[in-house]
């Protein structure tokens, strides 16, 4: 075989897409030239400065004062998987809520796990009650309970305050995954009293896909030290991970740095909107798109009282092609949105307006493309 | 607990540093224009004519007709990781040759997936011959022989060409650590005979870190289809991972879409530079590097027949304080090099020469600096 490239390659010149899928969102220019500079060594004395600095602007948009509050180096899903694989022994019994694609996905991964899964399933679109998270616990003890926030599947916002107090009341954990609310709506992590939640800095957060906050409960922490087995997962065990992120900086695997820049620059724009003017900055374009989007004709999946404003589901229209309709978007207009997954495949359209993609002018641009295509 | 943050945050800034460590290394300005590119979906289909791109690169690099050929979305250690997890099953016999802190760490992640592993052991710093492989593979047999091509903790070279042939006639696939050759000597998987191969994106590449370029033979595929349990890490997991890189391009989890434009940037540098003349590169800087050390009294800790041309290890004189030499290195000049791990730490210093960094003025700007301190 040659050692010299078969072919040339031209220079990098993807198109100028519109994301309004469900995630990326657009990158504000700042976070793509933030993650430009040239980097530090992964234990530099910057470095480590720049690591404290974001825990803190961690702890601030996930409000609360967890100590162990961190990026995983991975994607949204690698977030999901340390949110479980450290907290679950072979046997631990875990309630998993499933209304959509993701609490099916925690289901095969706490499998993996050797957890006992214990699984109450709703119609992807719904949401679970209290209740409905009580009689399971009931029936059938658990060390976690688990349950998606924004299901990115269906567009569906689940309300966390009492299903935390029926969690805590039987003793388990709550574990959340807050992928497409962070940073877009409010999570807050210590008036709920949420014990584990993670997210994607792709989002919400509006970073490139690459990075995980998670933030861990002082209670989770001490059922983390109370394991009697290793984490069954190297690159995330956090009992090691938090050795570099905490005071002993000692060396676990090499964080990406430029990611890391990249995530600073978009909390730092949190922090400077402010996170009550972000939450309704979110619903208000939101808002705008569900009036445009019925003014179409079109129906949306999910009813306004528990509707995501980061995330949209919309009925495909009978005797419309939905993927059609995807292509012309993004060849003529070059606007992407997303199809739907699993159950909803074929039956939706999945339109995101997340962090910087959760603009009036975005809004206009979609309503307008879709008239002219529908 | 207030939503908005309780300090202003200033622009990031990092020190230029020279990284002469064990990793990342200096990154080339296109790759840094490439990464702050706007990003695309991960479904986009520029993205995957971007993804067909870095498989092919990826392929001249490793000298490999592999198709499962791609990069991992986490750093070198999730590469490793992902290595071991998909072709363990609980129960299954692994040899692992120790000579380092990365053969340590195989055993560490091996043994989380239930492997009943065999270790053999050398000096840190030597190397293994095959007939100690093969000593090892009669006396237990092993469904894998797990070997450090270069260990970044000991700055040895690995011979791997007759150890292939003892594994492959013992019927045991060869998996290889070639996180600090990969791109700056030669690996040559498909002559060498090598079955598992990963690496870092960080090292030799000289991308930012986030990305673990791996490489699975024919024959590791075969056994991969051959579990009988599903992998036990579904983020790593290669059946799925392999269905987004391949032809279904089914969703698994958001690839990191940034972090593959800098590496296909980084890559399209080494097919312009050719392999041949980056080794030969490689080669030059470092012999350049060992004479002015030498002149300095110095002592390289690896014997010249079996020293990295990437990573040199130079033994701390009697009376020096390893780390006051480190720090003024870092505080008055702006260098990283890194100090030793493990066995070796306190005792060693690490350079590194890898991709970008490897350059005369750099070698020229350490001994000089190393020359006025000491």
């Amino acid at each position: 075989m040659s050692t010299q490239a078969t072919r040339t390659y031209t220079d990098l010149n993807p198109s100028p897409r519109l994301l309004l899928g469900p995630g990326p969102s657009m990158v504000h220019p700042r976070v793509l030239r933030a993650m430009a500079t040239p980097p530090v060594g992964h234990l530099d004395p910057d470095f480590l400065v720049i690591m404290n600095e974001i825990q803190e602007l961690l702890r601030m948009v996930f409000e609360t004062t967890n100590q162990l509050t961190i990026p995983i180096s991975g994607t949204g899903s690698a977030g999901m998987e340390a949110a479980l694989c450290n907290f679950i022994e072979p046997g631990d019994p875990i309630l998993i809520c499933v209304n959509g694609y993701f609490g099916e996905r925690m289901v095969d991964m706490a499998g993996r796990y050797g957890a006992k899964v214990h699984r109450i399933d709703a119609e992807w679109g719904d949401v679970f009650s209290a209740s409905q998270v009580e009689e399971a616990l009931r029936s059938s003890k658990a060390k976690i309970v688990a349950i998606v926030h924004a299901e990115t599947s269906t567009g569906a916002l689940q309300p966390l305050e009492e299903i935390a107090e029926v969690a805590h009341k039987h003793g388990a954990l709550l574990l959340v995954d807050a992928v497409t609310s962070l940073g877009g709506l409010p999570v807050a992590v210590d008036r709920v009293g949420i014990d584990i939640c993670y997210s994607g800095s792709q989002k919400c957060l509006s970073c490139p896909p690459g990075l995980a906050p998670i933030t861990v409960s002082p209670r989770a922490e001490e059922a983390l030290r109370a394991r009697r087995s290793p984490v069954a997962n190297w690159y995330l065990d956090l009992t090691m991970v938090q050795k570099y992120w905490g005071a002993e900086r000692s060396y676990h695997h090499t964080a990406p740095i430029n990611m890391n820049y990249a995530l600073r620059e978009a909390l730092r724009l949190v922090a400077e909107e402010g996170l009550e003017a972000r939450f309704e900055r979110h619903r208000r374009n939101a808002r705008m798109l569900w009036e445009g989007l019925e003014e179409l004709g079109l129906t949306l999946h999910v009813p306004e009282s528990r509707r995501l404003p980061t995330l949209t589901t919309v009925r495909v229209p009978d005797g419309v092609d939905e993927a059609a309709v995807r292509r012309r978007l993004l060849e003529e207009y070059n606007i992407e949105i997303a199809g739907g997954l699993g159950a909803l495949k074929g039956k939706i359209w999945r339109i995101g307006l997340m962090g910087h993609s959760s603009r009036p002018e975005n809004v206009l641009t979609l309503l307008g493309a879709l008239k002219w295509i529908l």
